[in-house]
């Protein structure tokens, strides 16, 4: 089948690789319907060295259930399912907490040792704890939508929870990729009353403010910290969406926290150590997050999804066939496109 | 009056200074009966420079009113009172939602700005917010005890509270002194079922394990870790409470922490950035804490204190008058000592 192989930085080829098969009796199959790119992969597009390993990129897809393992229960062939980023066994007691990304037996799809969905099908480990069963068509119109749940709006959610978002509340998120753009999505269906956006791209601003944003701040730095005290009645938000994962960014969503406050980070983390220690300790200032158990967040999102109610498939500017994925990753890293979607 | 001056590190004196005196109208002062040295006092002793300029040292203490502003209206000249460690007026947002060490209006005592309580007598601004009437004589045999709310039992309570400490969960308590100890009275008060006390001096482990402690680790770094994720099925404890503050503890805490546990630090951190920003991502961590409220802890606290349930003031090993105290130090610095207690 045609895979989405990185080789190293900037080196994303379409190439012919071996099938999928089962490999273990929990493993099932799936066709990919569809795919997508994720800002995540912006960081080995950026930064992979050849010694890496080269590796089957993609952990977001819907598909249709091609072939199950022997102990496979919940599925059956034919079945149409979204697949979250994270393979996890349902079972164990991180699972049962509803932490499918810190599962015992669990892993993530795209690296050297489990290939990724940028491909005609994949493998899926553990299905029955990971997959979800969609109750719609394979290509009805909320699919792309119903894809966001397989990552970025699941992860956007994490954010404003970890952030603890609640009604009335005062929100910032940090970045308008697709990530923050969902985390306004949240920040808005868990009843916070300001969001502002930080970013400063033009169309993700506007589409963040279709999303709920009330406030927009283009600025970065201490000039950027200002802005957010001054929306604020001096004294910062309530809760933070980190949506980005470099230091600077983290430093200015604590510094933009209230007293008291709370930052929820999502984005992949590039640095060692958080910055802040003293204004995060002084501030009592929490801070969570972390890889997104959006397995367990399809429950809370998927009615929200089927009745139109939030629309995260917004979030997609672009769609290419696998010849179209190479262009997609530069689109994305030169900024051009919000979030490519995939049909192979 | 007399009272503790600190020039620099290591250089204690006890000195005459003016007295104390109403500067504001909502001030009180008080004469203090009970003192103490704090461990976070340790840091000055071990760092402070000549060009800090001298402070009158001491932010815990029990004392009588001795006299209150024209608009102090809760307290009245002979009340015997627990002075938290901050001072907060009590009304604004903060204060509301009970996190005076954020008070707008508030401060804290010990510093070149607000003399502190290692002393005969002490400024209290913000009286009426502040301070926490005692319905005990000055001499009754509770007063250690009752000392602690003001600051090293309310700050052990408040690294369990933000580490999410509840009936059935495992704790461990990175650091022995009195902070930790307390920590472990916290956690056993909170239902904690399994608490490990991390530290190495015989005499504090042993009161750890009289507090509820039942498991101790003396190592440290990986030997450390290592040893807490055997006690604990491999997986690390649901809540880590760092009471140290430099940043190989804080390191080892989140090292400690299981998949979705939670670190409170009180610690005073002597670090600007906090390790292990991937450790913690990865394992979806969260870590919180600061300068404890607790102001708003001893309505929780002083009842069991009261009734004898808990008796924080065993950590008092050794007890001076003003005289004493620059040996208080020294002693306290040492190991020789877990906590003094000052009779001025």
């Amino acid at each position: 089948m045609r895979a989405t192989v990185m080789y190293a930085a900037g080196d994303v080829r379409i190439e012919d690789v071996p099938d999928p098969k089962i490999e273990e009796p929990t493993d099932a199959v799936i066709r990919v319907t569809r795919a997508c790119i994720c800002g995540s992969d912006l960081w080995p597009y950026k930064t992979l060295e050849p010694s890496d390993g080269a590796r089957v990129m993609g952990h977001e897809a819907i598909g249709v259930v091609e072939e199950a393992g022997g102990d496979v229960r919940i599925f059956k062939v034919g079945d149409v399912v979204v697949m979250p980023f994270a393979f996890s066994d349902g079972t164990c007691r991180f699972c049962e907490e509803g932490l499918q990304t810190e599962c015992i037996h669990g892993g993530f799809f795209g690296n050297p040792d489990v290939p990724g969905a940028q491909t005609e099908a994949v493998r899926v480990p553990q299905a029955d704890g990971t997959l979800y069963a969609l109750p719609v068509g394979e290509e009805d119109e909320l699919i792309p939508s119903l894809l966001t749940l397989s990552d970025v709006m699941g992860t956007g959610h994490h954010a404003a929870v970890v952030a603890k978002v609640s009604p009335g509340k005062s929100v910032a998120v940090v970045g308008d990729g697709a990530v923050g753009l969902c985390g306004v999505i949240a920040a808005k269906r868990l009843g916070a009353e300001q969001i502002i956006i930080m970013g400063r791209h033009d169309d993700r601003v506007a589409l963040a403010r279709e999303f709920g944003a009330t406030d927009v701040v283009s600025e970065r730095g201490p000039e950027a910290v200002e802005r957010v005290k001054t929306l604020t009645g001096g004294y910062g938000v309530d809760a933070v969406l980190e949506c980005v994962g470099l230091a600077q960014s983290m430093e200015t969503a604590i510094e933009i926290a209230r007293p008291g406050g709370a930052v929820g980070r999502v984005g992949v983390p590039q640095h060692d150590s958080i910055p802040g220690a003293q204004t995060s300790f002084y501030g009592n200032i929490a801070i969570g997050g972390g890889p997104a158990p959006v397995r367990a967040y399809i429950d809370d999102l998927l009615p929200d999804v089927l009745e139109g109610t939030i629309e995260p498939g917004r979030v997609f500017d672009r769609v290419v066939d696998l010849d179209g994925v190479p262009d997609g990753y530069r689109a994305m890293n030169e900024r051009e496109s919000i979030k490519v979607l995939v049909k192979p």
